[in-house]
C-alpha cells in the first residue's frame, strides 16, 4: 500500500534531500519501510542521534543543500539536539522529521511521550506539525523550504505515526524557498564608504563570504582597497591554502581576539555576526571588539551574501583586480617530541589538495590554522556552536557530501567520547576518512578555562572532574569495536607514516591515536 | 575566597545532596573548583551527559533521595534530557545544576548561547532561574525541595556564571518539601469496597507500593481479600523475589497485556497511572485495561502512596493477615544452545539475595521476569520512559547509592550503544556491576514492530535501518577500550561460569557480551 510515508519520501526527492540521517523507532516504521521503494534517497544508519544531527550538519555545510535527518519523538529529537544547536550557529540546512505518537494516542501520554514541537524550539528556525494526509506533501515541500530559506535554517516537521500509516494522497510537490533578502542600497553605501575611506578596514566573513565565488571576491576587494579579511573563530565552512585570499582566523582566547582587532577604524559584517567573547571570564570584556571601531553590517547571515559582496567589489572599483594568493608552503617534517606545534605541523604535511579538515582538537590543534595557511586548497569545518563532540559527526556527513574528497578529522579525546558511536557508521559507510585522536587523557580546555576564570591556582591541577586519566580510554581499541581499523603514533616520524598511510588508501575510515601531554597547550 | 558556588554546594549538602554526577564546562568551573572544599559531597564524572542524568536516575531510584547533576548550557542539558524524561516518568526526586552564561554575557548570544529554561521545560517539573547571589542558597534549597515533592520530581536550577564566581554571602539553608497529599476519604471509600465487593479486582501499584513496607501491606491486602496485584510495564523500582508478595507485570505487546487485563471488574490505582499502549498501532486499541473495567484511584502518583495503602490494608480488615510470600526456585542450568529462554533462565541463577537487577535487554531478555520469580529477594530497575539507553547510567547510579549491592546490567546491543560512554565512569568508580551485552546485531525490536504497525513482511527482514550487523560492534573491545575486564560467552556454560566469576569478585565492573540469534525474539 502507498502510505503517507511515501509521499512525504517523494516530496523530500522531488525538492532535492537525498540523504536520510537515521536513528528511527516503532513511530517511524512506515517511514524506514517506505525507504525501500525509493533507491534515490539514500538511508544512512547512526548508533545515537548526535551522529544523526551532527552528520547532517556536515552533510550540509559541503552539499549546500539539506539533509533530511529522521528521529524518533521527543526523546530522540532530544539526543539530537545538541547537533542542531551547532548546525543552527552554522547556519546549515536541514530538514529533520520527527516521528510523534498517533494523534489519537497522544492523550494517553503513554510512557516516550513528550512535547515534541517544544523539545525542538530552542534549537530551530522552523517548525511544522503535519496534521492531515492531504496536507503531508506541502507541509514536507514548506519544511525544505523553509530549511532552504535565510541562508540556511533548521526546520523540523513532526510526524505522527498514523500520518505515516495512513493511505498517501500522492507525493513530489515541490516549493520554492522564499528568495534571500537583498542588501540595501544603504548598507552597501555605507560598507563602500568604509572600504574607500582610507582607515585601518577589516571584512568580517561569514557564510558564503568564507569559500567558492564569495571568498574569491572579497579577495578581489582586499587586494584592491588593503582591507583585510577576518573570519570568526567558529565559522562554519572556510576554504583555504596556497592559491586562495588569505583570511585571519579571530582567536578563541579573548585577549589574543581583542589583541587581532585593536585598532580597526571599521569592521564590516558581510554575513557574520559580531564576534564576542565565546565565554564570560571576571574582568575581561564580553564584546572583543575595540570599543572604538565602528561596525558596519554589509549583510546579516541572512541576507543575500554573494550579491552583496559582488557589488561591493564594484562599487569599490576592485572588479577587475586580481586576489592576492596564498604562497605555497610544504612544511618539513618538524625534528623533536610530539608536542602540540610539532604535532600541528605533521598534521599540516597531510593536507592535500581538496581535503576536508574537520578541527575538534581543542587546545592540542590550535595551531593547524598557522601551519596549513600555505597547505594546498582544502575545506576547514569546525564546531561553531560549542557542543562538544561535533567532528566525527562532522566528517561522516561531509564524507557522504563530498565521496571523493579526503576528510581528515582532528579530535580531542575529550570532546571525541560525546558521539564515540559515530564510529561505526563512517566503518558501515567506508567513509575516507582519517581520524586523529588527541589524546591528553584531560578536559585540557576546562584546566585553562579554571585558571582564566580565576578559580584554579595553575599548581592545582589535578582534579577529579577533569581527568580522564584513570583508567585511560584505549582510542585504538573503541576505533577495533566498531570496526575501524586503528594504530597509536607515539612520535613525530610514527604520525607521520601513519597519516601517510591512512589518506593514501581511501578504503574506508582509519584512526590514529597520538597520546599527547596534558597540559602543554593550557 | 568562598563564592556563590560554595554557597550552592554548602546548600545541596544541608538538604541532604551528597553526590554530584557531573559533565561541565566553562561555566561550571567554579562549582567544580569549590567541590575541593566539600569532601563529603561526591563528584562522579560521566564522558557523556546521558550517562550523568541517567546515572542520577538510578541512584535517585535506590537511594530515594535526590542525587545533584551539574550541566553545561543549553547543549549539555540538552544531552541529557533522555535521561531526565526516563526520570520524569518514573518520577524519580532529582536535581540538576545547570551552568548557563554570566548575565551580562547573555545578551551577545556567543556561540553556546541557547535558552537553557526552555530546553529543561519539556522534561521538568520544576524550574529555577537563580538571578542573584544573596538568594542563591534559599533558591538552591528551593530546587531541592522541588526535587522531594509529588512523589520525586525533575527539579533544574539554572545557574549563570557570575553568581557562582561572585562572593559568597553564606549557604546551608535548609527548606522542607511540601508535605505530599493525603488521599481523600471518598477515594480510601471507593477503593475499601471495590477490594471487597467479591468481584474480580487487581491493585495497579506504582512508587512506593513495589518495593518495602508499601508492598509488603499490599500483599496483606492480597492475602486477605483476594486482590491481584499488577505493576505496570515500566515501572521504576520493584521489589520481588521469593518471600516476597507476587506481582504480575503488565506485558509490552498489546494483545498480551490486553489479555491479562481483561474480565476485570474493577482496577485500582495504588500510585500509578492507567497503563496505556507504550504505542499506537494500526486496528489495535490504545486502552489496554478492558472497557467494562471500572477504574477506581486510590492515589495518583503524587499523593501518599505509603499511607493510603495502610489506610487501605486497615479498611479491609488485612492488618493482621499475613502476605503469602512467592517460594523459592532455584533454576537448573538449562540444556541446549543459548536463545532467549535458556538465556533469562542462566541470568536467573545469578540473581543473589539483594541483587540490584536492571534489565533493559529489550527482545533478548524478555523471559527474564519470569524466570526469577522465585529468585532471592532482588530490586528490578526498567526503562520507565522508553528513551533508550537507560542501562548502563541506571546500575552506575544504583551502584553509587548502594555500594555493598551486587548489580547485575542487562542491556541491548541497540540500547548500550546510546550511551557507551558510561563503561569508562563504571570503570572509574570500580563500580560492582556486571554487564550483560544481549549482542544480536540488530534492533531487533523494530523488526517486530515493523510487522506489528504492518510494514513489513514476515519474510522480508532486511534493513539498512534496522542491522548493526555491517560491521558487528565487539563489545569486548569496547570494554576494555574503557577500562572494564570482558569476555565473551558463547553457550550456556560459558556464560554461567561467566556470571559466576563477575559476580563473585566484587572488584568492579565486567563486562559480558553474548551472541544471540537475531530473529529469535520477534
Amino acid at each position: 500500500m502507498r502510505s503517507g510515508a511515501h509521499d512525504l519520501i517523494e516530496t523530500l526527492i522531488a525538492c532535492g534531500v537525498d540523504v536520510c540521517f537515521a536513528n528511527p523507532g516503532t513511530s517511524e516504521m512506515h517511514f524506514v519501510a517506505a525507504l525501500k521503494d525509493y533507491p534515490q534517497m539514500r538511508p544512512i544508519l547512526c548508533l545515537f542521534e548526535g551522529g544523526v544531527t551532527g552528520a547532517a550538519d556536515g552533510y550540509g555545510r559541503m552539499a549546500r543543500t539539506p539533509a533530511a535527518t529522521l528521529l524518533h519523538l521527543g526523546p530522540g529529537l532530544a539526543n539530537g539536539l545538541a547537533g542542531l544547536h551547532n548546525a543552527k550557529k552554522a547556519r546549515t540546512p536541514m530538514v529533520n522529521v520527527i516521528g510523534d505518537h498517533a494523534t489519537f494516542h497522544k492523550q494517553y501520554d503513554a510512557p516516550l511521550n513528550s512535547d515534541v514541537e517544544a523539545t525542538a524550539r530552542p534549537y530551530a528556525h522552523a517548525i511544522l506539525g503535519a496534521t492531515g494526509t492531504d496536507s503531508l506533501a506541502a507541509d514536507t515541500a514548506r519544511a525544505v523550504a523553509a530549511a532552504r530559506e535565510n541562508g540556511g535554517q533548521i526546520s523540523c516537521l513532526v510526524l505522527p505515526a498514523d500520518l505515516a500509516w495512513a493511505e498517501g494522497r500522492g507525493g513530489g510537490r515541490r516549493r520554492d524557498a522564499a528568495a534571500r533578502e537583498s542588501v540595501g542600497a544603504d548598507a552597501l553605501e555605507a560598507a563602500t564608504g568604509a572600504v574607500l575611506s582610507g582607515g585601518k578596514v577589516g571584512l568580517i566573513l561569514g557564510g558564503e563570504a568564507c569559500f567558492g565565488s564569495g571568498l574569491r571576491i572579497a579577495g578581489q576587494i582586499a587586494a584592491e582597497t588593503g582591507v583585510s579579511l577576518l573570519v570568526p573563530n567558529a565559522t562554519g565552512r572556510v576554504e583555504r591554502g596556497r592559491g586562495l585570499p588569505p583570511l585571519d582566523r579571530i582567536p578563541f582566547p579573548v585577549p589574543a581576539a581583542v589583541s587581532l582587532l585593536r585598532g580597526y577604524d571599521t569592521l564590516i559584517l558581510v554575513g557574520a555576526i559580531e564576534p564576542v567573547a565565546f565565554f564570560a571570564y571576571p574582568g575581561l570584556p564580553s564584546r572583543v571588539v575595540d570599543p572604538l571601531t565602528r561596525i558596519v553590517t554589509l549583510a546579516t547571515p541572512a541576507q543575500d551574501v554573494a550579491d552583496a559582496l559582488s557589488r561591493l567589489c564594484a562599487a569599490t572599483g576592485a572588479a577587475g583586480t586580481p586576489f592576492r594568493p596564498v604562497a605555497a608552503v610544504d612544511p618539513d617534517l618538524p625534528e623533536g617530541p610530539l608536542e602540540p606545534d610539532s604535532f600541528a605541523a605533521v598534521l599540516a604535511r597531510h593536507v592535500h589538495d581538496d581535503t576536508i579538515v574537520v578541527d575538534e582538537g581543542v587546545t592540542s590543534s590550535r595551531g593547524l590554522f598557522d601551519k596549513s595557511r600555505g597547505a594546498p586548497r582544502h575545506d576547514l569545518l569546525v564546531n561553531v556552536g560549542g557542543a562538544i563532540g561535533a567532528a566525527m559527526p562532522l566528517a561522516l556527513g561531509a564524507a557522504v557530501a563530498c565521496p571523493d574528497r579526503p576528510v581528515l578529522c582532528i579530535t580531542g579525546d575529550g570532546s571525541a567520547s560525546y558521539t564515540v558511536q559515530t564510529l561505526w557508521s563512517l566503518a558501515q559507510q567506508k567513509s575516507n576518512v582519517t581520524i586523529v585522536v588527541c589524546a591528553n587523557h584531560t578536559y585540557e580546555i576546562l584546566r585553562g578555562e579554571m585558571l582564566r576564570v580565576g578559580a584554579m591556582a595553575p599548581e592545582d591541577r589535578a582534579n577529579p572532574l577533569l581527568d580522564i586519566e584513570h583508567p585511560r580510554v584505549d582510542w585504538v581499541a573503541l576505533a577495533r569495536g566498531y570496526g575501524v581499523p586503528a594504530r597509536r603514533a607515539e612520535t613525530v616520524a610514527d604520525l607521520d607514516a601513519a597519516l601517510a598511510d591512512a589518506t593514501a588508501r581511501r578504503n574506508g575510515p582509519h584512526l590514529i591515536e597520538v597520546p599527547l601531554a596534558a597540559g602543554t597547550a593550557t
